[in-house]
């Protein structure tokens, strides 16, 4: 069966956008659809300048007889800019103030498109990373923790606060709560995690950094190292434990009295990331 | 700025792939391209048409003035045949036994692209169905709640066994755990479900159904109501309390003693699902 070109790079680009990271010989495409190689570099051609103009992500070509390509989700700088003022604004409202001063933000947790927007930025910092596994706490860090690592096409792995049956045994570890100062336990299943990994640690917040720190404990017992600590929200905290992060969002100050919350943007366009030229939706 | 053919149907394959269950008007892609919509239905019929023969989901217009495109997931049967019985395949692995009779899947929970096909195959079978929302508890369901979630474009609702404060007002139901009759807690955000949903209740393991059940008493208390019930795996029980839902995969029997896991196709394919013609990858 022939196909046409039209058709081609439709199916292409469903194939790369679900393969992510992935490097795909030539021979994939040219047998899938009957084709000489050298239309399918055409083809492929054609949707790298499309998807970096409109602001999708970027193919690299790997030359010779293991090569092939690979796609990397990447943004451009003034829709991530875009998007990060929007997640800033939504943040601020006053109605998710909590008791305490927390600051209520399931609904965005559970927006698969919100999701998908935040793991594909948090990705795309880490896109030249060697990545092995994306870590994070259960359970609010498991939707961004999977958002980034469908992006970057590693697998997802969860720490817990206490061990369940249905994971085999685990290795447990103490920590000390950065802001609390309170002593709290962090459990991983054993099988879940190889040795020697290289981890993106990920979590929703992060204020005074014990978490984080925690998971930290919990490689060095898998003798895994870490390759990054990403968050989607860290908060103003002076004695933080952890210096090289990024963050999509930072939140300023919180005032339970006047229900004011200030929300800024995170560190991320400091992070020397590269960006599309492309101007997209 | 003009498009090209080939870069208007690259863009909107991927823009429809990132907005399904969404009525895209014409009028967007043709100001997104200066193209007349004469040309942007023609770029549609092509997408439609490659999208069927390739197992990657239909494209339903609408017509008239508020009219448009939406994108659906959908699946041809024979790749989902073989996703379902390579997924047995892998579930009956004796390695994932642990004590107790229980199976280690956390690797399968924590893969992007098993659960991005587990999604498309389960949202696919409510693609025609009112679904407000996706259900599911934490946290192990979580990714199969997201990734099914993704592809229907609605938000997923996490119930806690206990309540957080970072949750802000929770509602909270004992329920008899179906297969232990061990009286537990379930608890939900007072926030995270509007009232009259019609929820998709999802988890990643069902026995006796009393998780299920209790999360189908939880929907009461906010009078919302259940629009379906998927599960990845269930288990042979007799008298489970729950007669009506999808499953990807049935535990047949497993055997500590011997080391032996049997797993068999679950009732996915007896459900009327309307499936793909075409073949695909």
């Amino acid at each position: 069966m022939k196909f046409r070109r039209s058709e081609r790079i439709i199916d292409m680009t469903h194939y790369l956008l679900e393969h992510p990271h992935q490097l795909v010989s030539l021979t994939v495409f040219a047998e899938r659809f009957g084709s000489a190689k050298s239309s399918i570099s055409e083809d492929l051609a054609i949707i790298k300048e499309t998807f970096e103009k409109r602001g999708i992500g970027t193919l690299q070509t790997v030359p010779g007889a293991a090569g092939g390509v690979k796609f990397y989700a990447r943004v451009d700088k003034e829709s991530a800019k875009a998007f990060i003022s929007e997640l800033c604004r939504q943040i601020e409202n006053p109605g998710r103030l909590l008791p305490g001063g927390y600051l209520y933000i399931m609904d965005l947790l559970g927006n698969p498109a919100t999701m998908n927007k935040i793991g594909k930025l948090l990705a795309s910092a880490y896109a030249d990373k060697k990545i092995d596994a994306v870590m994070t706490v259960a359970a609010k860090g498991i939707p961004i923790a999977h958002a980034i690592a469908a992006h970057l096409n590693v697998p997802v792995v969860v720490v817990r606060r206490d061990s369940k049956v249905t994971e085999g045994p685990t290795v447990s570890i103490n920590y000390v709560s950065g802001s609390t100062k309170r002593i709290q336990a962090m459990v991983l299943s054993k099988r879940s995690l190889k040795e020697g990994s290289k981890v993106l640690l990920v979590d929703d917040f992060m204020k005074g950094g014990g978490t984080i720190n925690g998971m930290i404990s919990l490689l060095s017992e898998f003798n895994a190292s870490v390759a990054g600590i990403a968050v989607l929200v860290e908060a103003a905290y002076p004695d933080c434990l952890i210096d090289d992060y990024i963050s999509l969002v930072k939140l300023q100050d919180v005032n339970e009295k006047n229900a004011a919350i200030t929300v800024v943007e995170g560190n991320y366009f400091t992070k020397n990331i590269e960006f599309l030229e492309g101007t997209s939706e």
